[in-house]
């Protein structure tokens, strides 16, 4: 079956062409800058076909070009669009409705439309992408693949914000999480690699990017997580605060004038390693300044580190048990000095990574040093396949 | 040497009289409804002697009946009010620029007016109550005791907020922590239990109570809080959501129009273990209505074993080494089942307690199971002891 993926932004579509037979990427790429200057680029295979300027007016001329290109007589892996079986597109937020992929029904439209509310910046655009689609491949199964639905398996304890019942009732305020996708799949090459039944396992899966955000699963299911309503919430981030006294957001509103919403836009895209280091909000570069001596980045790095540590104490504190532990996304997966220095505060409770195993990046690796009795892995993520996997099982249905 | 410990609130006035010399308070009550319809009582020792409804227009008038009481004939237990030696206040909010207990002068004053920002329902009563005990006992000497100093060793990585710089140093937002009169009380009899110097422990305090916070002890210094700017942060409390995603003031304020303000003035008041309960605020019936079946009465104490496993698993995994842990304050007192299911929680990071001796209320007691790698105490906390002590000690310099 070959199943093309969809993962759309603002002003950008991410896309792969999966052969899920040859358990191959046939092509990909990546359109940006929609609606503005306009840049695409196309790989087929592992080799860069083209990467340069184009008008991009909307959504829908961007995936016009995609089809173009995936079926260009000369540089295409396929002959004819009609050859995709099935589109799955990456949705931010399903809210409490979804707990598995789905078909994309007008129902299904519908309900990621009214949970925008819940995520204005993400939502919106992957309903775009969707209505795009349905324009260029109108017979074409189109699948919905929740950031969200990972974690629907949570209990009430954990998902519910102790906030006047109503607050829930009537606007759906509670706890979502994200990366469920990224979460899923590292869960799941994780109970493969320990060869157990799921329900045996409690994992704590560290999804380290420029987002981030680590999750408790109990017996194979997600237990918490530590985004919360929205991504801001959790870890600190490269911009983000992560986890935070909600009394400061009055407390500037008071001092300031700033509004509330003000105040959080801030949180998100001000805040976070960039404002403690005040250079950077990569780690690249923070991690580079702090050994080169810079104080705040020093701080920023401290910081990182003191957040990952306490997740995941926290998570294996609320289990009562942890048998493996999986570090993914960019930072869980090239970030050594980190792995080791996050596992070497977790001795207490049994983990002990070995330094030449953990010397890796990128690389799906188990880094347990003998006499470990919790596991430790890392596992690259990848969401897109996870959405393809699923696209593929629901569109043979 | 003869010690008033004074802790007002905006309409209370708490006071306790101890005889250092003999370790010993020989008397101590409470006037309250100060400014309303005034009530007020008084024990001699441990024996009652009037607890009655008494107009109490303002602060002062009640301080001069405390007097009144303390140096009556038929059941005074001092002969005159300037057998007082010192008074000790407690002081919520000492900003940045307290690491200790002060004597009152005219700057200290002025710096508790100033925190008052940081702390608008604690620190204006404080100086009413310290102003009062000036006017009644203009020679004596006055010492504050800042629930924020203990706290004031947390490294920049614990205390910093990973927002813009600009805010910590124009408005000073920062993590200050609560109860740190409490927590250092209990880390320093903590420390004797344990007959070793405080710099070879590492012990995680928890203060449960109405207000509840727990403390990351690092070799004997707090390393890190659960309480951040303001008392909102951290554990769900009783009527306090504790932590949150900060998203979430917005999110409310912009569905329905309530200030920003007034949001958190609701996570003060109207939230916490009464919101999800639905019937109270007070774990005891909380507790007696989950084991009547009461659904939400079991989210809610779910929710508060699952905060405090929280927090303990976290700062273990923090400081990478926990040695003791101790529980104090009218939950960690006297909840025994909490402290059984908390602990149950946490036998993978070497915590194991004894059935039997856990069976205890209020008293001090070591709680660890043979085998534990971790002490468990249940030390019930003593702040008026810890201020009187303070006071004491800054008097006699």
């Amino acid at each position: 079956m070959i199943i093309l993926v969809v993962n759309t932004g603002s002003s950008s579509l991410k896309y792969q062409l999966f052969d899920m037979d040859k358990k191959e990427v046939l092509a990909k790429g990546l359109c940006e800058r929609i609606a503005e200057d306009g840049h695409m680029d196309y790989k087929a295979g592992d080799k860069t076909v083209f990467d340069k300027d184009i008008a991009l007016p909307n959504h829908g001329v961007a995936l016009q070009y995609v089809i173009d290109a995936l079926t260009d007589s000369e540089y295409g892996v396929i002959a004819d669009m009609n050859d995709i079986n099935a589109v799955g597109h990456r949705v931010v937020q399903g809210g409490h409705l979804f707990n598995k992929s789905m078909v994309i029904t007008p129902e299904v439209e519908e309900a990621i439309d009214r949970f925008s509310v819940l995520a204005p910046l993400h939502n919106p655009p992957a309903l775009v992408g969707i209505r795009a689609c349905k324009q260029v491949l109108p017979n074409t199964t189109q699948v919905a693949v929740f950031d969200t639905s990972f974690h629907q398996t949570m209990p009430e304890e954990s998902y519910l914000y102790p906030i006047p019942m109503e607050y829930y009732e009537k606007y759906q305020i509670r706890k979502y999480g994200m990366h469920g996708t990224s979460h899923r799949y590292v869960t799941e090459r994780c109970v493969e690699l320990c060869g157990k039944d799921r329900s045996e396992l409690n994992i704590i899966t560290c999804h380290l990017g420029n987002g981030s955000s680590i999750t408790a699963v109990k017996n194979g299911y997600c237990y918490n997580t530590s985004m919360g309503m929205t991504p801001l919430d959790g870890l600190i981030m490269g911009t983000r605060t992560g986890t935070l006294d909600p009394s400061v957001v009055s407390f500037i509103n008071e001092q300031t004038g700033m509004s509330a919403s003000d105040v959080i836009s801030m949180f998100n895209k001000k805040s976070g390693l960039l404002a403690v280091s005040g250079i950077s909000g990569d780690v690249r570069d923070i991690s580079k300044a702090a050994a080169e001596g810079n104080h705040r980045a020093q701080i920023a790095r401290e910081m990182l580190l003191k957040s990952v540590r306490h997740f995941i104490g926290a998570y294996a504190a609320e289990m009562g048990r942890v048998d493996a532990i999986v570090f993914t996304a960019g930072i869980g997966e090239n970030d050594i000095d980190l792995r080791e220095k996050v596992c070497g505060s977790l001795e207490f409770m049994g983990v002990k990574i070995d330094a030449e195993k953990n010397n890796t990046r990128g690389k799906e690796t188990e880094i347990t040093a003998p006499g470990a009795t919790v596991r430790t892995f890392v596992i690259p993520t990848n969401e897109e396949l996870m959405i393809a996997i699923d696209t593929e099982a629901l569109a043979g249905e």
